[in-house]
């Protein structure tokens, strides 16, 4: 498909981008609704074929939508953005360890200008869709990030990168259980369907309390706690695997495109 | 998902990559009804990540369901295949030309020996969808290949590779036009929905009659021709861009896997 957004959505995307790029900094959940966002990761070029093959091998938590070669900074999905300044904060991994987290990643990204970018989607996408259908997004109301688990569920290696799945988790009235299932699963390119409801411990997931990443959750009588896989997957194969040099979004800070949820629909 | 094969299908499957490696060799619609048949394109490692960048930026015509890294000849979706054999005929492919077809691969394989080789979903997976809805597939019932055609389709460039997108085409009676669209749309690792329907001239198609692969098609009275992307794609890719030799399966004459078409629904 070939999905137009809206003036009023490019006019939000695009103001979005720009608060970004000059330094604001928050969660991106609920920016921009109805607008695809997406994780990154960045990696030298003698890592790019290992990293796309290892998103082929696992399309759940590595969904790519774009790839971003060597010398370029702009997303085809963001017309006049640049990779390098347009998220709010990047991490960046030297050796498999977390370095430092910028606001502004162009001087980590001229010390390997090699880098290949992927765009990854992200479940922030079809929390719309959830919102239309009456299912409430509880980090929403509460004006916090997703948060977002470690789990022992091993993703297939693919040459020198393994490790395993992270996953967001939202807590869904047992009565809507089903419906999330369905309307996230129609859209496999941000994650599709959850991979795990109900059960943390058969994820390896002791303390729901205590994401590893965002904020922490609160689950209310009668809700369940649905797990989606997460593009903050890269990031447990870069600590996995210790590639030299990475760049990756922080978690919960993702790059707003310029295109309609609608456009991954199947 | 993970949708497992029943044992008779299984059966069937094994019987026919045995038939085939043993010699066998005819296009393969309609063979091993439902479980997944795939394409193949084989190239030098050095071409891989183009390879796999060029079938991620052109996912209808090049839905790719496996890579098999260099060194290896088996497939994970066929436990115990030979990816060498298995296919009824190959194509060998020098600087862009077809340089011959083979039944047996293993010596042209031998002469690149880090030959990474993608395996590329086919249309002839959700004919069985159609069959079960009560929609013809003419090319079964006349034994015949399904024809395919060159289009004047760009497909999204990748580094080094580019060239047109390559068609099947199945005549369909014009009020189960729908259906077709919504059963195939189902499996979009096997192209899912058509890429057009009813008009070979907008996708600078002349003459339905003489197809650029496969067998001549017969379009009766009230029939649409409704064209899918197809895993022949790479080929028009290799004669644009020239990589210096490369391996695929001859147009028609496909890997059948051990994977249940409903592995694939989504």
């Amino acid at each position: 498909m070939s999905v137009l957004a809206s003036a009023a959505q490019l006019a939000d995307a695009r103001r979005a981008r720009a608060a970004i790029r000059a330094g604001h900094a928050e969660p991106t959940s609920g920016v921009a609704v109805g607008l695809t966002q997406a994780n990154l990761i960045a990696v030298p070029a003698d890592w790019a074929f290992e990293t796309l093959l290892f998103a082929q091998r696992n399309p759940k938590p590595c969904p790519v939508l774009e790839v971003i070669e060597q010398g370029q900074v702009e997303s085809r999905l963001a017309p006049g953005s640049d990779i390098r300044t347009d998220i709010g904060r990047y991490r960046v991994w030297r050796d498999g360890e977390l370095a430092e987290e910028v606001g502004d990643a162009r001087a980590a990204w001229a010390e390997h200008p090699d880098l290949v970018a992927f765009l990854i989607g992200c479940s922030f996408t079809f929390e719309s869709g959830l919102v239309q259908a009456g299912i409430p997004i509880r980090h929403q109301e509460l004006g916090r990030n997703v948060p977002m688990y470690r789990t022992d569920a091993a993703c297939a290696p693919a040459g020198r990168l393994r490790g395993e799945m992270v996953v967001s988790m939202r807590p869904i009235p047992a009565s809507r259980v089903a419906d999330a299932v369905q309307i996230s699963g129609r859209t496999p390119a941000v994650h599709g369907a959850p991979v795990h409801i109900g059960d943390p411990a058969s994820l390896g997931i002791d303390d729901l309390a205590h994401p590893d990443f965002g904020d922490a959750p609160e689950v209310r009588d009668g809700e369940v706690p649905v797990f989606w896989a997460c593009g903050v997957t890269p990031q447990a194969a870069i600590m996995a695997s210790k590639p030299p040099f990475a760049i990756t979004h922080a978690p919960g800070y993702m790059f707003i495109t310029d295109v309609p949820d609608a456009e991954y629909l199947v």
